[in-house]
């Protein structure tokens, strides 16, 4: 793979830019990553890990320069980024992002940049529960789907550079619309996480009642939605705050099927139990054909040592 | 490990009494394992593969000569079941079982059996998402959990021995009583089982508005739900019509927080949210600390394969 961009500059070094970082290396595609982050304890332990060729103190610094600029900052952080690197963004970079709602992002990025820079918005449907400067790894994107959102406006080139980098980064690159992504993205990611944390919220609870009991027979199904509850607050805070109207929109759909359910269970309706539960096998084969989770039982998690 | 029964009888033949027959023959725990299922298709592939050392046609005959006799049917056939054997037992018997409810358990089998043997209800905390004859594997039960609920009339020697059998296939046992097991089974596994058959039903509806994004985009967080919610549907449509007072009460919490954290979105209230996905976070800690999960990223399933 030959070089697509001179330089990059990563702003926020958490899970999704320390495994942009990782997955460039591997197939050469940056002259120089360029990174920095808000927090003083996340710039130091990336100079330590050597996550970037340089880490600078501000995003202004960091995006001068570059060709290409990622906004991997919370949502809510976006708008004040955009603000400050704007003046220091040199012409014809593209600026791009990897933040889980598009509309949002585009709202708080859009006005404030220049207009000699490309503003590309992208989603890298990839992650793990870990967060932080040492949790990325190169094999984050593989086989997974990036979603890129451009518009008529969006230069042809600026866009296929910026797909051929996510390619290079093992991605499967699709072109959406942002508020499609978005009423997407709210039923396989964000009513799911809130979801989660909810449950995990009222065993928690129970916890006091039960004494460790919870934790202990928790291999039972729980603890699948605990892993998915240890993500990290601050970026979940903002995806709901930013993608509302679509989340409450799958929230009241969710609520209405739980009861539902729930009143099947209590009126003894053993044929509707069955029939729900059947039919969600069917998209669960449908997954792993698509090649997005293993068969292996139980994700293939062995046993837990003693 | 000496054996510790002579004959022991599995009745049903899916994932758990298919890994109990592979756990007991690693660890020469039984000196002959006899099985019997309803369907004619399980049984044939019962021989086809070896499971047990012989495979009857009916319960009644399985259970003939049998020291130990585990009940291994869905909650709703338990009743049935437990009918049909109590003629053939061998006096000084144990009969067990390993439902996911233990309060309906008793109900349905204690009435029938003779005062010669010995009931002690049981309940291995290990599954996966498969099911059938051939999904069952040894170290299914390996450092996870099996709770016994004995109660005051059980006999010593057959509660010693029930409990060797079970720690000599790799289980952490407990005794717990019934109603407390039901109240806490229904907080780690039955209202999360519910809510992800919830969460992909909604999905499944969607698929037809999304065409195949749901599934292409299912890495995010939806697809964990999908893994629980391929269990098998008679196994559950049973648990939940058997747990019924328990899972709707936790269900009762879990919509009211839910409710909660809608609110929360719809009014924008960060710290609401942020407060409850950070206390959320220690829950998980726990488990991993008590050996009941893995803390390589994303379950440590890798990339897909292209």
């Amino acid at each position: 793979m030959s070089r697509i961009y001179d330089r990059v500059a990563l702003i926020g070094l958490g899970l999704i830019a320390g495994s942009m970082a990782h997955a460039m290396r591997r197939a050469d595609l940056a002259g120089e990553i360029v990174g920095t982050a808000r927090s003083e304890n996340t710039r130091r332990i990336a100079r330590e890990i050597g996550l970037c060729d340089r880490v600078t103190e501000t995003a202004a610094e960091a995006v001068e320069g570059a060709d290409l600029v990622v906004l991997c900052v919370p949502i809510g952080a976006m708008d004040p980024v955009a603000r400050e690197i704007a003046p220091h963004l040199k012409p014809g970079a593209t600026v791009t992002d990897v933040g889980s709602v598009k509309r949002a992002v585009i709202d708080a990025v859009a006005p404030h940049l220049p207009d000699t820079v490309h503003f590309i918005p992208a989603h890298p449907l990839a992650g793990t529960e870990h967060s932080g400067p040492r949790s990325g790894f190169a094999e984050l994107f593989d086989n997974r789907f990036t979603v890129l959102s451009p518009d008529e406006t969006t230069d042809p080139d600026a866009l296929a550079r910026l797909r051929a980098l996510w390619e290079g980064m093992g991605a499967n690159v699709e072109e959406m619309e942002p508020d499609r992504h978005d009423l997407v993205l709210a039923v396989t990611s964000h009513a799911p996480h809130l979801i989660a944390y909810t449950m995990v919220g009222v065993a928690d609870d129970l916890r006091r009642v039960t004494d460790s009991e919870v934790i202990r027979y928790s291999a039972a199904g729980f603890r699948d939605f605990t892993r998915i509850a240890a993500s990290d607050p601050t970026m979940w805070r903002d995806v709901f705050l930013n993608n509302k109207d679509a989340t409450l929109e799958i929230l009241g759909r969710f609520t209405e099927e739980l009861f539902a359910l729930q009143r099947a269970i209590r009126t003894g309706d053993g044929d509707h139990l069955h029939d729900y539960f059947t039919r969600t096998r069917a998209i669960r084969r449908g997954i792993i054909e698509a090649g997005q989770d293993t068969d292996a039982p139980d994700f293939g998690r062995g046993a837990p040592k003693p």
